[in-house]
């Protein structure tokens, strides 16, 4: 989950959506790949998420350390993020 | 997402587990409910997190505001959590 810095456009969500669209086709370790914005029911949340599905822990090291994401991180998100939560957890 | 507070024992959160698995069997509103401690691969992560799927934002604000949920939460969470992050999101 990432809060964007004051005044993040709704252009710059719109190129993160996009952004991280192209990545399943590109890395095949991603089994599962939702994110979007907060859809403003609740007060005091973040501003987007990001939920992936993998086969293993190996497969999400793959999607983590890949350099496309890697880049991706460094120039679409990075610039943006105020601050980042995050988990990974075993699914059954 | 949650960060325990100091001194939380795995013994506590295995009974947040067990009292989160309890939910999906009164709540039925819920379509997928899957949770889990963080698996410890990275750093600076948050503790817990649970991702649940819903079927239309009215079925989510009955799970929200479900008192088997409350209760949960005034009862099991609230007094293990330190901090707390949350995104709710349409998915495609």
């Amino acid at each position: 989950m990432f809060r964007w810095i004051e005044g993040t456009t709704p252009a710059q969500v719109q190129f993160v959506t996009d952004s991280l669209n192209t990545l399943p086709s590109i890395i095949h370790e991603i089994s599962r790949y939702q994110h979007g914005p907060d859809a403003g029911i609740n007060q005091g949340n973040f501003d987007y998420v990001v939920v992936a599905d993998f086969a293993s822990v190996e497969n999400y090291l793959s999607y983590r350390d890949h350099p496309v994401h890697k880049q991706l991180i460094a120039d679409v998100l990075a610039p943006l993020i105020a601050s980042r939560s995050a988990v990974q957890y075993l699914l059954d």
